[in-house]
């Protein structure tokens, strides 16, 4: 039996492209005293891995090395006390269909309080970041006004949510007509653009916030962006928790000068760094699990099926083609 | 005998203008009781008053109506028995030589203790900016790079020096060959650069901070920030107290995307505001005076005389003119 692996075949130069992936075989690893065997189920499909590909973001993947982001496997053989066969774990893992462990670092969950794919998005990093990303840095007050970019996806779609939970009016801005409608009738948002269709980003943005715009949560950065920063108020903040309009850049890209503004308003615009808040996870878990388990937020999954679609999957977060979460069930 | 204003003529567009301001004479004011008399001896000329002339700052300044700044003045006559003859205050106050006070929000203050202009600089809204924006925001730490622009001036010639008490390498940026001697001999910094005559600033940062930025202490905005933010660290923190190359703008500028930077970076990037520290004046104020009294900190003036040259003194903001804290003695 072979298992399969995906390795980084070619660093990508702007939008990534199949043949930067390659799908290759190997025996089954061995198992030695004190390890597990671990079978992939879930694998979390994440814009911040462009950067680990391209080298901007460390530590970056090696060309012709595994790639790896955070999944679900099962222990399917245990030779460590620690494990039983049939237990599921999360962890940053290798983009495999099997792999061995020492155990270290294995985070063990349940299947039984929500369904396992929930620990790759709302009670995993994606919601985690969503929830200190807003409340740590974006400080949400009743009254005031949040927009949130990349609305629809996995982090956005929780942000906005908890920003309603806040008492804030909240605006999404999502890439399709159908995912707007999904803002305003799934995830309670109360106005949502596409900003695909709008010729002037700047004056709708004016018109949805008559009350300017408090809180910029930023997944998108560039042109959005601008727009929405140039509704911002005074003592606006503006946590930058992705990019992803600038991933693919192969050139530098410009955009109004924003530190006038800065100084003008006050701003403070901080980007998102998840480990700055692992003290607080707890607090945060505790408090999306209860609000989920209230049916107090919701979330969304786009999930492909196979291990060989993982760089399809990772393609199409380019292509806006999740909808949530982008998850690979192998 | 007359009483001379300075009143706003005209809201500058682009670069100041001598026209914009018009000094005009009026009567003396009346005292009434309970009223004091007020004879202008210092006024602080800043640049943050440009964006209240042109109504970009609020409370912005009215047309036809009197400038005002933090000015140092001196009892002359009294009908209020809590102020003496004799005795000098410090407050925003008008544009006039003399003008009438109720007492209220006036801040006596000494001249036996400092020299009195010292409470519009070092031991002002100046000192206690460079303090907090750069103890609050920039968090330096042992063994880390700051790089100040606008660092001849009254902000960051202070910033600077805390930098060096802080155990930072000091880099500054200035406009004049005599500026940068300066900030290498009377305020210790490591080194310093003349954006003037530099080519290519993102390079000369580079090779001043050979272990890049972690702390950016902004007053200039524009290509020197930019410049600078190319050589930006991972964590980095930029406390923005001006933007003084931007105020005369008349045109949205330009420049690289910041928010891409922010993100792979997890920059904080912070508008500074002096009154969000108003409750911890009295450590700053406590802290400036011991390290001026002990040598540890210097400061530079440039004092024009006369309260004619207020309208001078402003525009030569925006020329460079001034070493450290710009101030007209009237």
């Amino acid at each position: 039996m072979n298992n399969r692996t995906i390795i980084l075949n070619s660093r990508p130069s702007g939008m990534p492209v199949a043949s930067d992936f390659k799908l290759i075989t190997e025996p089954m690893p061995p198992i030695g005293p004190g390890e597990i065997w671990l079978k992939t189920l879930y694998v979390s499909i994440d814009p911040y891995l462009r950067g680990k590909m391209s080298g901007t973001k460390s530590p970056r993947f090696e060309l012709d090395a595994p790639l790896s982001s955070m999944i679900i496997a099962e222990v399917v053989e245990s030779r460590n006390k620690d494990f039983s066969k049939g237990e599921y774990v999360k962890q940053y893992l290798d983009w495999k269909e099997y792999q061995v462990s020492n155990g270290e670092g294995l985070i063990k969950i349940s299947s039984t309080l929500a369904p396992l794919s929930t620990y790759l998005g709302v009670l995993g990093i994606t919601g985690l970041s969503a929830y200190f990303a807003l409340l740590e840095i974006g400080k949400p007050q009743t009254g005031e006004t949040l927009v949130v970019s990349g609305a629809a996806g996995a982090v956005g779609s929780i942000a906005g949510q908890i920003g309603k939970l806040m008492g804030c009016r909240v605006i999404g801005v999502a890439g399709t007509d159908e995912k707007v409608e999904l803002l305003k009738t799934k995830f309670g948002f109360d106005d949502a653009i596409n900003y695909k269709t709008t010729p002037d980003m700047k004056v709708a943005i004016a018109k949805a916030c008559p009350n300017g715009v408090d809180i910029y949560f930023d997944n998108v950065g560039g042109a959005i962006s601008d727009a929405v920063i140039a509704n911002i108020n005074k003592y606006g903040r503006i946590p930058v928790c992705g990019s992803i309009s600038n991933y693919n850049d192969t050139t530098e890209q410009i955009s109004p000068s924003l530190l006038p503004l800065v100084v003008y308003k006050f701003l403070t615009i901080q980007g998102f760094l998840i480990a700055d808040y692992a003290s607080k996870f707890p607090e945060g878990i505790t408090r999306l699990s209860s609000w989920l388990n209230e049916g107090k937020i919701t979330y969304s999954e786009t999930i492909l099926n196979g291990f060989d679609r993982l760089p399809e999957a990772f393609i199409g977060l380019f292509e806006g083609r999740n909808e949530g979460k982008m998850i690979v069930k192998v």
